[in-house]
């Protein structure tokens, strides 16, 4: 072959080592089965759609980072995320669905951001949707912080707070104070109280129209705070004036109780009243996570209710709520803090060393064994032992399985901890068990690892 | 909202609902399973590519289907198979990456092909691949055949036969035959016996050159049959004539030993002079996997030998044994034919059914069955109880959960197995039991189901 082609990925597209490939699909696996356990049903939608149904809604931004194009006559585009196509999903097969409908989707999306460090242009998003027919009952709400709870919990990262507003609270405050016209504006810098401060916010406030009094206001609002009970209290205080401001607090009343039903822990979970999503289409409830000891990273599972989910496909008012990881980012956050514990990063539970040229026992030995429910691996090459040994090695393999003269002859095998060193000859059965008790302390260690 | 968008999806893109999701879901974790029990890594590479690295070798027909478009000056593709991908990988990352290197990918590729049933233009395909560095030796051919075996008898599917050949073989005796200039034709025409039968590829071999005994020597080659043994004993016939047949009958007699070590029964796999498949760059042992009772829908895992993997991208010689399953063909192919069983179509294993307006002790009994181990989904929409009851008979969930006014009071739970209609009011603990007894008999159900 004459000239070659430099072997290359795209910047932007992250492509993983086995090893990391690995953990990564341990975090994946531990969101299914948290989902699954809920009753959310999996969904596979395509990642190319008909330019004018993906767009439908999209508008500025978001469309110009979208990846389009023709292919014959046909307007081609990359989903930019999971809420689309979950809308045209739900509208198209409203009539084979049962409400309200539960559904999970990890996946692949496509933003053609400008490219730089811990951005993505091709990443995935994990979401979980509960869509009504018509209605939804406010309870819903407080099912999603359950299930942040069990995944992070279930991924070994314990020190996290998931943060619960309403919008309804947010715009009918604002409706109290006259200042609904501004409302969007309002909540969006808001919004950024924790980015840019007290102070900032105030004067951007004042540059939006507000008067002193109104910002003091607003500034003493979303600095209420205490236990979950405590900011209801003080959220009652303002009732009685305006009726979207006492329905949000009912809900979020509702919701947060709700949430202790599902023992979520009082230290993971509170009422901010500062949060309120950027996104327009959030109605009611909305949520936010953070990584307790890091902040700087913003929310790290984010989501809210929404009126009406495919309004742009369908007259039936199809209200929902959801939540959404953005897992390429966060497994690329957690990865570069070295939060993530080796012990998933492993392919093989033993490799099996054939010692002699005969493979036939050893092959036999690793039907066996696999059929015992361990991963098992022939080292088939015609190396050096020192070689064949340190395959074992550099894979992190944590047994290697010798199968010698001695070994065929006594119908056995030794088996070689390449952790701690120790190494036993044995039945088939005795290894196993061996190798299994090994082998399950491993595999019930988190995959993340704070300390 | 005025003007609608009418919801559609591509043609040629599969989009499922739930319940073959999850059968198709199903399908994928099997496989998954049964690689990783062989000690394969996972691997996960973009969709989108670079055209000049993707297309480095491709060209003609491939070339034309493929999805390639810019994106401000960046001329990208999205890929057509995972194999380009992984040579462009291993080529890559050849230094950090351990020899032999086994891995698996599930992965969507996208042809842009003319729509037809059954044909997709967005599709899974699912590959195994075992990399050697400069050597990889012959038995690890052995081991793919051991694979398919355990992955279609874990699916439920028994009624197959893997057949095996060589390359060289086939190569080697049309150079006895001194046909050697026509071998990628003679072998094109061969490959299509099965299709065409032997009157009408004698026919193309003569309007190839070849004379009339040359023809009757070529067919009486592939028809060779009989019992694996008997096979490599009339090829040996063959031998000392020509080095490369010799060496070809050697890997193809090394290698079906080695698939009875691996303990494949002799009726799920046999050698198979006539296959040859179509692409170049097989050159030594080659798969193809027929569903007997449907030759018809041609293999259903395919692959082989190759010297190569990635001489486009590096000088390092790289040769490798893979194989592939169309998985989204597969999965359409055997939904059709009503091979699917319906016991793996199901989210939630309990609905609870709230009977009363206080929810906290629902919420609790959920709780406490998920973390035994159960998937849980509580009804909280304020509908009537018929409403309710069949919003789980709708979606298959096996078990209803009531909680009224007596079970909140007793501390219990009546649970109705919906397929029996028996119902039991008992302790949570003693509910769950009889729950996953029943459970885990339908679990144990292989999704494909033949009867």
């Amino acid at each position: 072959m004459g000239n070659k082609v430099t072997p290359r990925t795209l910047s932007g597209f992250m492509e993983l080592l086995p090893q990391d490939q690995l953990k990564f699909d341990k975090i994946a696996a531990t969101l299914k089965q948290v989902y699954a356990s809920y009753g959310f049903l999996p969904l596979d939608t395509p990642v190319l759609e008909a330019s004018e149904v993906l767009l439908a809604k999209a508008g500025g931004e978001t469309e110009q980072q979208i990846y389009r194009f023709n292919k014959g006559d046909t307007d081609l585009a990359m989903r930019f995320d999971l809420t689309v196509p979950l809308a045209k999903y739900v509208a198209k097969n409203y009539s084979s669905l049962t409400f309200p409908f539960k559904r999970w989707q990890i996946g692949k999306v496509y933003r053609g951001e400008r490219a730089q460090k811990g951005r993505f242009r091709e990443f995935y998003q994990a979401d979980i949707d509960i869509i009504g027919d018509t209605k939804l009952d406010i309870i819903n709400d407080a099912e999603l912080p359950s299930i942040i709870y069990n995944i992070f919990t279930s991924l070994g990262l314990d020190d996290f707070t998931i943060r619960i507003n309403n919008r309804k609270v947010l715009s009918g405050f604002f409706e109290m104070l006259n200042l609904s016209d501004n409302i969007t504006d309002i909540l969006r810098i808001v919004d950024k109280l924790e980015k840019i401060g007290r102070d900032a916010v105030a004067k951007e406030l004042k540059e939006l129209g507000a008067d002193a009094s109104q910002c003091q206001e607003i500034l003493d609002f979303i600095s209420i705070s205490g236990t979950t009970a405590q900011v209801i209290e003080k959220l009652r205080g303002y009732g009685g004036k305006n009726e979207t401001f006492d329905t949000g607090v009912d809900e979020l009343a509702a919701v947060t109780e709700g949430i202790a039903a599902f023992c979520v822990p009082e230290k993971n979970y509170r009422i901010d009243l500062c949060i309120a999503r950027g996104l327009d289409y959030y109605t009611g409830t909305v949520y936010e996570t953070t990584f307790n000891r890091h902040p700087e990273i913003g929310s790290i599972c984010s989501g809210g209710r929404y009126e009406n989910l495919a309004e742009y496909y369908t007259d039936k008012k199809l209200p929902g709520v959801g939540i959404s990881i953005g897992l390429t980012r966060l497994f690329y956050i957690l990865s570069a803090m070295g939060y993530l514990s080796d012990g998933a990063s492993v392919g093989a539970d033993v490799l099996i060393i054939p010692m002699t040229g005969d493979l036939s026992y050893a092959i036999g030995v690793s039907n066996t064994l696999r059929n015992m429910g361990l991963r098992v691996q022939i080292y088939f090459e015609q190396k050096k032992f020192k070689h064949k040994i340190g395959y074992a090695d550099k894979l992190g393999i944590p047994f290697a399985a010798f199968i010698g003269e001695d070994e065929i002859a006594a119908g056995k095998v030794t088996v070689k901890n390449m952790g701690t060193g120790e190494q036993v000859t044995d039945t088939l059965e005795t290894v196993a068990d061996l190798m299994k008790a090994t082998l399950s302390k491993a595999q019930s260690e988190k995959i993340i690892r704070l300390d």
